[in-house]
């Protein structure tokens, strides 16, 4: 941490980490060659907003309460305006001294590419659709930990929406490319099936599925790191969006990156001086020329 | 906006806007543009968190309560998060049915320099900083409308920290780039004295000092719609954040750009067909090549 402090590290002890200089720049690197990867399938790049309305979330808020984060303003009454601006603002522990809240309506993105799939509700492939975005998403956790853990990160996705056949070929082929590209930048992974952090998991109908039939497998470094994931949805967004592929719910499933684990990953196996750090985007490039 | 879909904007109305396509691609050449015009001071590059400790933040949330945005959790104790879990979730009217929250600590990022100064703190300058910087802020309005008054947009700026005539040379200069870059865009544009939108501004001694000695002037298209502005904060940051420049206070001033509202004035200026669009990096390079 304090090596990295040197090369651009900022930490927020709130779960937050700013970046400048060579590490800020190791950070693009890396998003770049996510990107790069994405033309494997040719996705189409898009940009989402670090919000979105909780109904569109709600079986997600139902399992993973204890994670959601709400963007949440004061109720616009002017006298409960005033009663805030005439408060303390603050009390001495940091605590903010709010008055009434307005309605919450809203929750900050928990993985990027639930946009991908209300953003392309209703409607009818008639191809596989390959979607690439990247996003601030937000993740209450009960401590937090530089790069490794923290309440927001940065998340760059490879969405594909399609058959169950599509689904499973890029699935296969993304777990391939991670392998490769890992391989070339010297960052040795082993891959094992995991579960989501549900509240309540034995309880969770979602849960037990993740164990039975496992949808989700992580990218591990150094044995217990998580830096990327594949995930298998089968119908769950395909039904829950109206989206349908050849007249069917789209299957749908995604790669998932964790750009602040990563730079955890390489510093630690390259060294926090910039001169070790290896050309992400030239690994990347020679997985989709391979 | 309805041009503006075909080239790939996405609205919420819950007030934050998508990209995808060619809007997309100008969002982005629009960000490169202004941060190559940073180049004009040798700015440094930093990348914030969306999110900062509202402790830092007091003053501007006495000033602007009706903005804020706050991260709110719901309390991490199990019956909590099971009663919100058992519940609704969310009620018909898109409304989420928290149970009790956990103390708010967190602000969402109301403007992309305060990190800044906050990052500084302390620090005892001996020549003059600039910096840029690019963030998504979150402001809460009474209306939306897509890409002119979004909840949650992204802001560039670039800042100064130096003393008082540095900041004045840098604020001239600024708005001379400005000028010029917006000439061979052909984005016409008129300066004019601004105040921020305070709660309350006739009782706020920030809003009477604005409006007695103008610190903001806006850069506006078509006679209203600010696109960006330059801001002189004097030693009011330098002073709350403990930066001296000389051993005394530094001042600070900032140049702010509203990538959405620019979008718009392109599209508006130029037509919703990329062809049409202006060549916003040769531009900027033009700029600091003069």
């Amino acid at each position: 941490m304090k090596d990295l402090t040197r090369v651009g590290l900022r930490w927020d002890p709130c779960g937050h980490a700013g970046l400048t200089g060579p590490l800020l720049a190791l950070a693009d690197d890396c998003d770049l060659a996510f990107r790069r990867l994405a033309d494997r399938w040719h996705a189409t790049e898009e940009r989402h907003p670090s919000a979105m309305p909780a109904s569109a979330l709600a079986t997600h808020l139902r399992s993973f309460p204890h994670q959601a984060t709400f963007a949440a303003a004061l109720d616009p009454a002017d006298a409960n305006l005033g009663e805030f601006a005439d408060g303390p603002v603050t009390a001495p522990n940091g605590t903010v001294a709010l008055t009434r809240i307005a309605p919450v309506t809203t929750v900050l993105t928990p993985a990027a590419c639930y946009h991908v799939y209300a953003g392309h509700a209703r409607e009818h492939l008639s191809e596989a659709r390959y979607v690439s975005t990247r996003n601030t998403c937000f993740r209450r956790e009960s401590r937090y930990e530089p790069l490794l853990r923290q309440w927001s990160f940065a998340m760059r996705e490879i969405v594909c929406l399609g058959t169950p056949a599509e689904a499973d070929a890029f699935l296969a082929q993304a777990r391939a490319a991670v392998d490769y590209f890992a391989l070339l930048i010297d960052v040795p992974l082993d891959w094992t099936p995991a579960t989501d952090p549900f509240f309540r998991p034995h309880t969770n109908p979602g849960y037990l599925l993740q164990r039975i039939q496992p949808s989700k497998h992580e990218a591990l470094y150094g044995g217990s790191l998580a830096l990327g994931s594949v995930n298998l949805h089968h119908d769950h967004f395909g039904t829950a969006f109206g989206i349908t592929r050849d007249g069917a719910p789209a299957t749908t499933a995604c790669v998932a990156f964790g750009v602040e684990r990563w730079l955890y990953a390489l510093t630690d196996r390259h060294g926090s001086d910039p001169d070790g750090w290896p050309d992400l985007l030239a690994a990347a490039n020679q997985v989709v020329d391979r």
